[in-house]
């Protein structure tokens, strides 16, 4: 293995950021039960989401703009207005949430800094995610960050050239093996899985992936290991 | 002049933006004007984008939860939720607008290519950029895009860092005095102003600016003069 560069997933793989959105969406289902029950509300949320990906792309903004669909399409247009009221706080306090670190990314990066060029590859929002990372204290670590559109084999590859490196130079760590690991294989990169606990519907991949440079670890915490010289 | 990357402006510099806001606006500005006449409809909404940048950011997402949370203030709750379906509506239009250039951006572009590195320097929300820049055919102008979450001085000094030139390698093109001049003037970069019929209000800067870096076009059409050889 020759990597020059480590780019490394944010929401999920440096911090938590999923269970937010399910305590929100939860949050959301009780504010709604006098139209649907819980798990209805839930799938309805998700199929909104789903319809309006290409429109509103991944974060929270396009997330609390898919709720108050999802909420006016259920209530049949019948809800009070207080809802809404409701929801747009929901969005707000997501976005002002303070920065959880998940265990062990600090002593992580101190490990990997200097030996390799650290990046972080995200897609989401551009203005939440700098907010995010300027917030988490990591900023210091990284040469820069990577907010991409999408995380599709096309993306990868258009990273590796601005990064000025060959695919098999990089190697990419992440919660999800669609965003995360498949697409980086797919273009002959290194990928690192390191599962979280809990995982957006949309991201889950369910088939074993075997492939020479496929690693998975349990936490962040045994990455160093993997670079071990 | 020994320029090597000249940087340009997306929205109203390169493509029509701003008269789509105005639009959304005044059709917002009807929608309300139940509950209060057409110029307070504005300044309310003016105020609570303003309130929001911080969390927001820029770009049509934000602008529409915005559009929503003032309904929501302006009504004192008591509008029809009828008319947050209305608000979602026109923002999936406005993210739906096809791209309209504006005259003299694609010869501009031709005359310069291969003389400069091209890139795209913008703010608002990631998605939506790219979108349009895919949208634009512009695409094979540009060695990439460099979606910003703000334009201050600062901001421009990472920039031309990740470019890795000399402040004063850099050109900046834009319609914003605040967001396109002024900070690259104030780096040492150059900075061609070429106004736009319209302004949104927070952009607008009334001074006049004499800099020996500093340039100002009627369209973007004379460009090329600026820099013939």
């Amino acid at each position: 293995m020759n990597i020059k560069v480590i780019a490394f997933d944010a929401d999920d793989t440096l911090w938590v950021n999923e269970p937010y959105f399910q305590e929100t969406e939860q949050k959301f289902c009780r504010l709604m039960e006098n139209f649907l029950p819980a798990h209805s509300v839930a799938k309805e949320l998700f199929k909104t989401e789903i319809d309006n990906l290409a429109l509103y792309g991944y974060g929270i903004k396009g997330y609390i703009l898919s709720m108050i669909e999802t909420a006016v399409r259920i209530s049949d247009k019948k809800m009070s207005v207080e809802l809404v009221d409701k929801i747009l706080d929901y969005g707000k306090e997501m976005l002002d949430k303070p920065i959880e670190l998940i265990e062990g990314v600090e002593d992580t990066l101190e490990a990997l800094k200097g030996r390799y060029k650290l990046v972080v590859a995200t897609k989401g929002d551009l203005k939440d995610q700098h907010k995010k990372l300027h917030e988490s204290g990591l900023g210091h670590y990284f040469h820069h960050i990577e907010v991409m559109s999408d995380k599709k084999a096309a993306d990868y590859d258009k990273l590796v050239k601005r990064l000025d490196i060959q695919p098999s130079e990089f190697y990419m760590i992440g919660n999800s093996l669609k965003s995360d690991v498949l697409p980086v294989l797919e273009i002959g990169g290194h990928a690192c899985h390191i599962p979280f606990h809990t995982t957006w519907a949309h991201e889950v991949v369910d088939h074993t992936i075997v492939h020479k440079n496929f690693s998975q670890l349990e936490a962040i915490g045994q990455l160093p290991q993997l670079f071990a010289v």
